[in-house]
């Protein structure tokens, strides 16, 4: 099957540096974090506003592509699961999706609360969250 | 920037051929399909059940990944909008995500209801929905 290249359009900055340090859900105390637009898409990103909901797209680097299979976290006792069932970051596609709330806008740098990703994480898509309709 | 390489876990099979024939959102009536995994992610997607939901993201391979900004449909009187606001497939990574009801499952075979992907799209992850408390 064809394979596809995927080019980040920008990076997160944050404080987290390890996944040891990081919560697994970004309501889970995720510091406040940036990410920085590459300048060449800052057409796309012109219209993202202060105050505003918006889910992004992460692409988690460091997470292990052959894992098909976990234990859900904090539940040694529960059977292995497949990934797809759950939001492990490793899996063959290692495609983070957070929901975050916009703090402020300076120019290409979004100030963001909720999202989880650790230093130098490729941000590859941002989206206005699901809506209620779009959810049924 | 480093680029990334995206393996397709699975296809879309649809009755939707061309992009004129798709609703922009999965509850305006889109047909009922079936995703199909590829044998080698059998175990990643072992747990997915008939009844559940599920979020399904798609490579819309016959988006226009030059497209940075777009007029919003229906709305030919508005201004162009950055992509990253709005839910175009045109976009620099033309990555889809979209909210199903698993109808059934068959080996790797998944009925799905609420997927609005042309037939062939491929399939690049699947997992559990945001929950509310994710979603804060």
């Amino acid at each position: 099957m064809a394979e596809y290249v995927l080019r980040p359009v920008g990076r997160v900055e944050s404080t987290l540096r390890n996944r040891s340090d990081a919560p697994n859900q970004g309501d889970e105390g995720a510091p406040d974090c940036t990410i920085t637009l590459e300048p060449g898409y800052a057409t796309a990103g012109r219209d993202i506003a202060a105050g505003s909901e918006l889910l992004v797209l992460t692409w988690l680097d460091r997470a292990d592509r052959d894992v098909q299979e976990v234990r859900p976290r904090g539940n040694p006792d529960r059977p292995e699961t497949g990934v797809f069932s759950t939001r492990s970051p490793d899996r063959p596609n290692p495609i983070g999706l957070h929901r975050v709330t916009v703090l402020d806008v300076d120019g290409t740098r979004l100030r963001v609360r909720g999202l989880e990703a650790l230093d130098g994480t490729p941000v590859i898509d941002l989206k206005p969250p699901l809506g209620r309709v779009a959810e049924r």
